[in-house]
């Protein structure tokens, strides 16, 4: 590697959170793109780095590490910055969230997105399953918005905050055919953040990386990006 | 508090996850007991705690911390014990394995407990879930059994152990009926981490205090716990 890290991607899928941070932390990276649409992600050079064939893998110099929020929470620790210090009085509590949108959150968006996956072709159990997961979600954002201060604020940036903004931006994306039934607006703080990371530097590379658009978490277009699709 | 911690559970639930880990790392700790009969989770009290009502929450000098993933990794690192340090080369390594185990395996199989909240009412439905999630399961622990060394043995005592222990516990027990379905034996490295925990001071203790039966990780029954129930 030229770098010391390699990030297995999918444009807009959920290696984007892990690239954002690593913009926001400044570290230089490498990408390796996964055609989804060639089962990239199922070839067995990369089952080796990743047994579940998820997206994302970040190789280190220490070896390859998947799973959304460990990577994320390695990459704060070993940078020391976007988390509290492992021995600092608010670490249970940043970390309680951190487990909370990758367990919680993230896991109801996720069954919304892919009912199929969950309850076969039948199209009535698909849509009872997906409107159970998004009304689920939307009880998680209402916790977040009322009760996980200070973090997700521009004041404690954090590791958090662009896991959840990409968890918002899809929801209003996808399944297509739903945008209606969501608007980010109904959780105000939750928007504020969403409008403070679009003036952050990280953000614009990102989005001009894998084609996010000029409002990538307030106002979401389907991604078009110059390498790769989204599946 | 008259010991630093406070653990809010019910018998046999995830919270025994971390009581068997309290108990590993020799630490005083008060349990408060939820009467799930009585739907204690969703009471005001506990969801001041725990705006989520899941079980469980362990209460701390610094505040209350819930989401069993997090609790484990916050007693290992306060503690410095049962997890590498965090800026050990091996951490990235169990992070991801922590993470598998809270956001993909555990995930599955709590889905097959409960297919009725995801699917409504319909058996035919639930089956479909249920019988998709457990073998997602089994994959996930072909992958544990294959790719995850040195975690999950004797030699590398971890905050993993006892997680996947319960997780291969409940697999044997839930939902009632499908016992005949599932045999740890077929993970052979897997198991004798199982056959090493029922040697542990901790889960003598563990198991007397939740009626788990004398080898609750080889040979699981149904728990009789002293106080409360399971449901």
């Amino acid at each position: 590697m030229t770098t010391p890290y390699r990030l297995h991607y999918a444009p807009d899928n959920a290696s984007v959170i892990i690239r954002l941070t690593l913009e926001e932390l400044g570290i230089p990276y490498d990408t390796v793109l996964l055609e989804r649409s060639k089962q990239a992600h199922a070839a067995p050079a990369y089952l080796a780095l990743n047994p579940g064939g998820l997206i994302p893998t970040l190789e280190t110099p220490e070896g390859p590490i998947f799973e959304t929020g460990a990577i994320l929470l390695w990459l704060a620790d070993r940078h020391a910055r976007l988390a509290p210090a492992p021995q600092s009085p608010d670490r249970g509590d940043f970390l309680k969230w951190l487990f909370f949108l990758a367990n919680t959150a993230h896991t109801a968006l996720r069954i919304s997105f892919y009912p199929e996956k969950y309850v076969g072709p039948d199209p009535a159990a698909q849509g009872l399953l997906r409107a159970t997961m998004q009304a689920r979600f939307a009880d998680h954002l209402d916790i977040l918005e009322t009760r996980a201060a200070p973090w997700f604020s521009p004041e404690t940036p954090s590791v958090l905050d662009y896991y959840l903004a990409c968890l918002m931006r899809w929801r209003a994306l996808y399944p297509e055919g739903t945008r209606g039934s969501y608007d980010a607006g109904a959780w105000p703080r939750l928007h504020a953040l969403l409008t403070h990371l679009e003036t952050r530097p990280a953000t614009s590379r990102v989005a001009t990386a894998e084609g996010l658009g000029p409002h990538p978490f307030t106002a979401p277009q389907y991604c078009n990006p110059p390498e790769g699709s989204a599946t």
